[in-house]
Parts: C-alpha cells; sequence; structure tokens
C-alpha cells in the first residue's frame, strides 16, 4: 500500500499499532506496520532496557515510543518528581484509602498498606515523562507519540532535531488545531470508542471533522473502533493517511497480559465497556467490571484528579491481578473488544488486517463501476 | 451506483432519509435517495394526508415509511388505545408534574395544565402504530420501517403480503438476529453516534458485527454519524449495501424544523449531544439543553417510562416551542450536527454526498495501485 505515511516512515502498512509490550512492538514492524511502545509504566532505566531489546528485535524496521504529557494535572507546582510524590501522597484523603481498602476485602483481596497509597506516579506527569523522552530520544525511534493533549513546544523541537516525528492524540478538531499549533506532524483522531483516554466524539463523525480542520498539510491516522480490514477501510474512507490501533493487540500471542484479564478480554462483547475516570482520574474507556461498577455505585468518594487517583489505586491493581481476582479486573479497552475472541500471533492480526481491506476495496469498486 | 439496495429498489443511490417531514421525504426520492416518512407523530387520519401528498409530489419514484412499535411498554395491558391513554395518565406522579412545571416556570413558560398531562399518546405504541400500518399499506410505499425493536411478525407478513420491503433497525448484533428471525429483510445497524434512540456501541464496531452477524443474505444499511460522503463510504467499506441518514435533513431547506430549533442544530458543535432519557423514557441521543441538564440534576424525579415520559412532557414541549424558549429545546439529532452548518436544498446534500463518495473512491484506489 502506499500513502503518505507509508512513504513518510518507509513501512509496508498504515497500520500502527500501540501496546506496552515489547514484543508486540516489534513483531508488528517485523510484520509490515508500526509498532509504538507505551512508555507510560516504565522508570527511564526499565525503557532504556526495552528499547534495546526493540533496537535488537525489530528487523531493522522503524517503530515508535509513545508517552503522556497531560499539560494540567494536580501536584505540578509542588517541584520534582519526589516532592511531587510525597506532596500528592498527603493529599489522598482517608476516605477514599479506605473505600479501596473495602472493596479490595469484599473480593478476598489484601488490603493496601500505609507505604503501597501512592508508591507509583509513573509516566503521568511532565516531570517523569520527560526522562522517558530523553531515554526514547537516544535509541533510532522513527515516532514519538504524545497521549493526553499536546506535548510541550520544546519537546517537538528536540524530537525533530533527531528527525522524529512527532504525533498527537486529539478527541476533537479544536484539541488537533492545538497539537498542530506546537509543531505536531501527524494526528492521530481517536474516537470515543477507543480504548483507554477517549472523548465523546464516536470515529464516523470525529474523523472528517479533524481533517478538515488541520487542513491537507497535516497527516492524519484514525483510531477507536478500528481492528479489522473493513474498519481500516472505513478509517481511510473517513480521510485518514493510515490507522492507529491498540486494543487488538492485548490478545495477541505475543502480548504479556496477565492471563485472567486476557480471558476476560475474550470473552468480553462490545457493550462490556464502559467510560471511567476510575483508573486515571480522566475519562478511559476501560471494560465494565465490579471495579468500574463500585466507582459509579453510591457508596464511591469520587474519583481523584490525574495522577493522584492512579497513585491511590495502582497497588491495588497490582494485588488484584496477583489475587487472579477477575471480576476486580481493570483494563483499559475499546469496544472492538467484542470481536477480540481468539488468541493469533501478531503477523497473522496483520495478514488478515490488509486481506480484508484489500477485499472492501473490490467490494466498493464493484459498486460504481459502468 | 449499483448495491443490492439500489437494485431492490430500483433507485440511484442507496441513501435513504428519515424525516418526519414529507417535503423531505419527497425531494430525497426525487433526487435519487429514498425518503421514509416518520409516522410517529402523525395520527391516522393526518398520516393518510401525508402520504396522499407524497404520492403526488415523488415523482414516482419510491418511498417509505417508518413506525414505532416497541415489544415492551407501560400500559400494554390496559386495553385499547383509549383505555390506555387514559389509564397512563393516571399514573403519572404528582412530583413529575411539578418538576416539568418549576422548569417551564423557571424559563418563563407557561406551566401545564390540567388537561394538557398525557394527552399525547401517539405512535409510541403497538395499539397505536397498527392503525397507522394499516393507513400506510393503502398507499404505494415500497419500504415499511420499525424504529424500535422487531415488528410484531404478522406485520412484517402483512407488508410482505403487499409486497412492501420491511427493514428494522437495531442497535447490537443480538437485536439484528432477532429482527431477522421474524422476517425482517433489511437491517439499519445503528451507531451510538446516531440520532433519537440509540445504543452504546459506535458505527464502526457495530457495523462488521451486524453484517457478520445476519450473514450474506440480509441487507444491511449504514446508520450513526453518516450525513457526508466521507462517511458514507466508511459504511459501505464497513460492510453496508447502503446507509440510513436522519440528522442532516433537519436543517434543509425543505425540513419544517421549528426556526428556534433549526437555529441551534446549525450553532451546535459534535459535542454538544447527550444520550437521554428525558424525551421519551429510553435512551435517545438529542442536543444537550437545559432541558437535558435538568433531567440529569440531583433534582431530577428521574425519568418515567415509555411512553409515559412523553405523555408527560409532549404538552411542555409544545409550550416551550411556541414561547421559542430556545435553551430548552428538545431535539433528537446525532452528533454529525457539528458539521450541519449551512441551510441547503435537499437535491444539493444528496449531490454533494455523492460527489464526495466517489472522490473518497478515488483517492482510496490511490492507495492500492501498482
Amino acid at each position: 500500500m502506499r500513502t503518505r505515511v507509508t512513504e513518510l516512515f518507509g513501512i509496508e502498512y498504515p497500520i500502527f499499532a500501540f501496546s506496552h509490550c515489547r514484543d508486540v512492538v516489534a513483531a508488528v514492524s517485523r510484520a509490515g506496520g508500526m509498532g509504538v511502545l507505551g512508555a507510560l509504566y516504565f522508570t527511564p532505566d526499565e525503557l532504556e532496557t526495552e528499547l534495546a531489546w526493540i533496537d535488537e528485535h525489530a528487523g531493522g524496521r522503524p517503530y515508535g515510543v509513545d508517552v503522556v504529557m497531560p499539560a494540567k494535572y494536580e501536584g505540578a507546582d509542588l517541584g520534582d518528581a519526589g516532592e511531587m510524590l510525597s506532596g500528592l501522597q498527603s493529599m489522598i484523603p482517608e476516605g477514599h484509602r479506605r473505600f479501596v481498602n473495602d472493596m479490595l476485602e469484599r473480593h478476598g483481596v489484601a488490603p493496601l498498606t500505609e507505604e503501597g497509597v501512592g508508591r507509583y506516579l509513573l509516566g503521568w506527569t511532565d516531570a517523569t515523562a520527560r526522562p522517558q523522552v530523553e531515554v526514547a530520544l537516544k535509541h533510532p525511534i522513527a515516532l514519538l507519540a504524545s497521549a493526553l493533549g499536546p506535548p510541550p513546544a520544546d519537546v517537538v523541537e528536540e524530537a525533530h532535531r533527531h528527525g522524529v516525528t512527532v504525533a498527537g492524540l486529539a478527541s476533537s478538531a479544536r484539541h488537533a488545531r492545538k497539537q498542530v499549533d506546537v509543531g505536531v506532524d501527524v494526528i492521530v483522531a481517536q474516537g470515543t470508542e477507543a480504548g483507554g483516554h477517549t472523548g465523546e466524539i464516536s470515529t464516523m463523525v470525529l474523523l472528517p471533522e479533524v481533517v478538515d480542520a488541520v487542513g491537507p498539510d497535516t497527516m492524519v491516522l484514525a483510531a477507536g473502533g478500528i481492528g479489522r480490514g473493513r474498519q481500516m477501510a472505513a478509517g481511510m474512507a473517513l480521510g485518514a493517511d493510515g490507522v492507529w490501533t491498540g486494543s487488538v493487540w492485548l490478545t495477541v500471542e505475543e502480548a504479556d497480559t496477565p492471563e485472567a484479564s486476557r480471558d476476560r478480554l475474550l470473552a468480553a462483547t462490545s457493550r462490556d465497556t464502559v467510560r471511567s475516570r476510575s483508573w486515571t482520574g480522566k475519562p478511559a474507556r476501560m471494560l465494565r467490571t465490579a471495579w468500574t461498577d463500585a466507582w459509579e455505585s453510591p457508596e464511591s468518594p469520587g474519583t481523584l484528579p490525574m495522577p493522584m487517583q492512579f497513585m491511590l489505586i495502582s497497588d491495588a491493581l497490582q494485588r488484584i491481578n496477583r489475587a487472579g481476582a477477575g471480576e476486580l479486573t481493570t483494563f483499559p479497552v475499546g469496544q472492538i473488544v467484542g470481536t477480540m475472541n481468539q488468541v493469533k500471533p501478531v503477523s497473522r492480526v496483520i495478514y488478515e488486517m490488509v486481506e480484508e481491506y484489500i477485499e472492501t476495496m473490490e467490494r466498493l469498486r464493484a459498486f460504481t463501476e459502468d
């Protein structure tokens, strides 16, 4: 296939694959798409290890890194990452800790310890994401993506100095224009059906709006609800130069998704997701479970602002996973989870997506033939 | 264009246009698509008048009628339409009347009278929709569509005896299969971004699921988020034989939309809709206004089940429109309201949609050319 993004990156198919798992990233790039590693969960040292591994295993094919650099978050004025962590930790209300502990207890999971609460800040802030960017730019990455709002202008400049293309996720035409204003090269227009942080407008409605808003000089990828060839074709029809996928890689053979979560994903229907603030404090689409239900119940103390919500719950999530308490699984995933019913290798998913895309083009062609 | 639905109905373009306005219905059919009149708001006598008018003005082109025949609603066991009306009327709680009256008062609209409450049952029930079907089948309609769940099997048979194709709206693969089971010929798979009664799954995700669920013998139309050529192409790419549109016809020259409402629709963005039960008791996407906000506020008594919610509010809606209290406008519309910014004649909308569809096909073709 040949679109502006396949030409720009020298890839075979305009398929971008977001994943937190290095094996998936490398496998997608080797299969002709472009893997993009979500850096969020890694310390700078860990990220260095992951990228070194990808450098060795991507077969010389291009790949990308995705960071989270929200413009607004609690604690941004508290100083460096260490000061921010302890400052924010002390701001987590006792009632919220109790609410989480009660929930864990009801499901037979060991409660939080004093030290456990607020231990993990992760890459949810500018202060913690910048060191990740520094690490990433030391590697031969082809793409730096910003997952929550426009990246700081100096980060865009630094990436460009390294010859790295910058992508930014947007869930409205207004957000897309803001990204272009700071120098972002590729807009990932993401509809509400997507997994993770997402807006309210569907991909069908959002894409033409974004394409028209950013104008012909900015490349656009379609995201949200895309996991197979017909959806890829629809995304391209809506005006995109390529597609950005995520959920579909959670159940591939190469993915490191915990088994209990994977089984829940394979069994879920497209009606089993919900947009909830119970993961990070910002609305994110995730699997509807006892966890998301509890945060929406009358007993809920309400979620905390980013990054405090994740600080509050991260230790609990680890305990839940270790305990195998699948009913409390907290997993960002999009509505296409309904068609993720079979574990396949990455190469097979890419092959089938391209095959169905080509069949779709042939089917469409017949509609307008004389 | 040539697809299974253009062949079946002998129409030029696979574009179906739902509208409550006879002028729009006739104009769409004359322009090469197929207009479908929403019968909901008409008594059998009124419907007779509307259809006679369309017979004269559609230029001999095929058109359809859309009725609402929900399988479940309050009062279904109360007897005939008259008994149901008075029975349901007495079941509307005093607190709900007070809530509506307080809202009207705050916005300077005259309150409900005792007689006004519950005066309108409309076509929201099996008992009131059946006479509409009888009237419709006396006219040379090409399509009978059921907007809320599968129509009764005997209605499907009666339509087939008249040589009329039956369509049914579905917002999940399971609902689509139920429609096929009662003999429905064409499934309108409608995503959450659509105006009016709608489910939670987006068009991008829903369409392939429905197409695969009903199998190759059932025709499928894509609905939800479709108002222009790129969206039409995306819908067809997702596996549809044609597209079903609605919102986009609210702001055409021919539409009888009240001016205050039309101006609100023209000004709204794609973020200005909300799925709310405040219109009919079932979730419907509509313009977000002071009305929808009030029903979601802590003071809200909660909405009533169908058809009681509409009985409660219908008189209020008429007063609001007469008073020109635009801030309380209650209008079912989809997310594409964001691109409905200009009043155009029907023929122009169809022409532009087809033109953009063809441009899109040419653009897509270049991606896979050798």
